[in-house]
């Protein structure tokens, strides 16, 4: 059934990497309009899904994020909507050269295929990963959490409502109508050669099961424990304004920050960040100097330093300047996203060098670690693998490129 | 051993990827120099090498491939300064936008990290593959083939002293230093998370073996079943020119024709095209209507049609225009490179628009399939993979990136 599941799903990816711009936002739009009309059918899909969540003894965020409402249904639909709004990412043109024979080479933007898409019981998934995917031209193979199952069903319905209105193959958004665990394993042997790359949503245990296991191409991140280093030359109000954003404008994104390091030759910095932190609802863990410079600083242990807390929790320390901190960071972090807070340019700009993550930021938060604050529009995730896709994955990364080459009866010479 | 070698790239590639042009450069001088300088004792090491070969029972083209001599070496410190005047890729800025809130976004192109580069016994891919991963900031770490492995070790010694003589670390090049065969299958796991990229060179099954066991990405191509489309409305010689260049230029490279396809309406170019072949002394198999068409043709069975000769071999058939080539070669190719003829327009923007290969020509020869030919100077191999790097790899493709993002003290709102 899952290898049909694959099969169908290279077919349709065929039909969908030479679709018109106009089809894809047709039925991205229809989409909408149906989710909008199913309101009703999916709520109770989901009143279904919640009643045996309640049965189980599941943890309250879990259900919380399961719980669809009216206007949590009206947010997917102008989700979809949002994502017709994008420039189509395929058939852009990257590079175009002339060879000294006259062959003129072109390197265009194509889909990258199918795409299976491993999720954790969030119902909005579907829709976003579903669009996503019929955006970029790849066929989507969707396998959500066993929890979201008659959810993600009703949803699934009305995204193939709106490829049957504009004319593109069913088989372009298909569910995996099983929650027999194998079924995942399956995905992640590639179901014969048919599913190209695959996305995980969902915790670490999900993304760890899946970087593991895979034997095809994985857009993942496994944690985000993101940095803020304050700088002996910052400026002491947009520190602790940074500071405090990047940790708790919301703590349980992987943008959020999970360790502050500041400048050993910054006294005058210390105190006042700490207390800001406090002042915010954070609990500080520190070393020797944090807890000396405040009484509130909980001794911090080897492991917080690589822990993400996803929580009003810190870890902050001291580093020798600017070397010490790329230092830390090279060895605690986990290659998402750090930030310097400094007024020296020359400072700054060996930061945004030196460390290697997938996104390094100069005076601004962490919390930027976004697509859609990238302006990239939606995204599937965000990777910290180093190969084609990092930092957040928009439509733009979901393509991959060929090249052609028009030539006038050009032969090699020996 | 293994992991003290991957622990040491690791290191060796933090202070690559800040390593000026100019060091680079240099190093890549001071290679060339003293692979010239060591002729004699690369031709001694080589000669151990062949004297063992030849007590071995190993095919003539091997040992051929295994044999230095001046004008090789020669090529190879050649190669090297050639390698040093390409562009540097590091650093290049790919994209650069401002987003509302003022925050300036680059992406910067930046080296991958530390690249296993798994070969059989051609003494040159030491010289290349090590230049090419300088050249692109990253570490490399070179297994050759055991037949080699003398030769290797003193082309490795004279990159080594590059590396010395420019002040870069020594384990920016780093050679296995053994012929036990376990140590490809350590690089494979990735030694310890200490390897970013393999690249295989050599025949089908080393990158048979290393594309199924590998725990990292992999660039490679297993096979190149390239094809020309000739379409009833090519030109006739032009046809016969590119048909006959595409698959006799060179017959041992992936880029050669392995299969030529006639439009069925396109009578007045099957005999023509056969006879050219055939002159050219090339075998040809083919379909019934090929058959019939000349009596030198000799049957194709259905294995034939997806064979890499790597010879003076060809597969001919009929299909039903544009439509069957496109079907034929999404049935039997390996999204190598294939090439329609015509002199239509629309049918070659379809042909190029509709096959999936990393290289898709119109009226030019597959033969083109190769970095120098595309103006990317060396490369370190061809890609049929569809992620990061998918043609021919040059040292842009041995790059990635990173997003700089730089502010002047912004936050996130709620």
């Amino acid at each position: 059934m899952m290898l049909e599941l694959g099969k169908n799903a290279r077919t349709a990816a065929k039909l969908l990497a030479q679709a018109k711009p106009e089809a894809k936002n047709s039925a991205l739009h229809a989409m909408a309009k149906a989710i909008r009309a199913s309101q009703a059918a999916i709520l109770a899909a989901n009143a279904k899904d919640l009643e045996t969540a309640h049965g189980k003894d599941l943890k309250a965020s879990f259900v919380e994020r399961l719980t669809l409402n009216p206007s949590r249904i009206e947010a997917m639909a102008k989700g979809l909507e949002d994502i017709a709004a994008l420039k189509d990412p395929v058939g852009r043109v990257t590079a175009r050269w002339t060879r000294p024979n006259g062959m003129e080479i072109s390197r265009i933007a194509v889909p990258i295929g199918v795409i299976g898409i491993i999720f954790e019981s969030r119902p909005n998934v579907t829709a976003d990963a579903g669009g996503l995917c019929l955006k970029s031209g790849n066929a989507a193979i969707l396998r959500g959490g066993s929890d979201s199952f008659h959810t993600s069903r009703a949803v699934t319905a009305c995204l193939q409502q709106g490829l049957k209105e504009a004319g593109l193959p069913l088989a372009a958004i298909q569910m995996v109508e099983t929650t027999d665990r194998a079924a995942v394993g399956e995905m992640l042997q590639g179901l014969g050669g048919n599913i190209d790359l695959i996305v995980p949503r969902g915790g670490k245990s999900l993304v760890a099961r899946v970087q593991s296991e895979a034997r095809v191409p994985v857009f993942s991140h496994l944690e985000g424990i993101c940095h803020v280093y304050v700088d002996k030359a910052a400026d002491l109000e947009m520190a602790k304004s940074i500071v405090v954003n990047a940790k708790m404008r919301r703590t349980g994104i992987c943008g959020s920050a999970e360790t502050i390091l500041i400048d050993q030759h910054a006294d005058h910095l210390l105190k006042p960040i700490i207390s800001a932190l406090i002042k915010s609802g954070c609990e500080v863990r520190g070393d020797a100097a944090a807890q000396k410079a405040d009484i509130a600083v909980k001794p911090a242990s080897e492991e917080d330093w690589s822990t993400e807390y996803l929580d009003a929790i810190v870890t902050l320390g001291l580093t020798n300047g600017v070397d010490g901190a790329i230092a830390h960071i090279a060895k605690y972090g986990s290659q998402h996203t750090e930030s310097i807070i400094t007024a020296d340019p020359a400072t700054a700009e060996k930061f945004l060098a030196e460390v290697d993550s997938a996104i390094v930021l100069h005076n601004a938060s962490t919390q930027f670690a976004d697509g859609g604050e990238f302006g990239f529009g939606a995204e599937i995730g965000i990777a910290t693998g180093k190969l084609h896709a990092r930092g957040p994955v928009g439509v733009e990364q979901l393509t991959t490129f060929k090249y052609q080459i028009r030539g006038n009866g050009q032969i090699r010479p020996v």
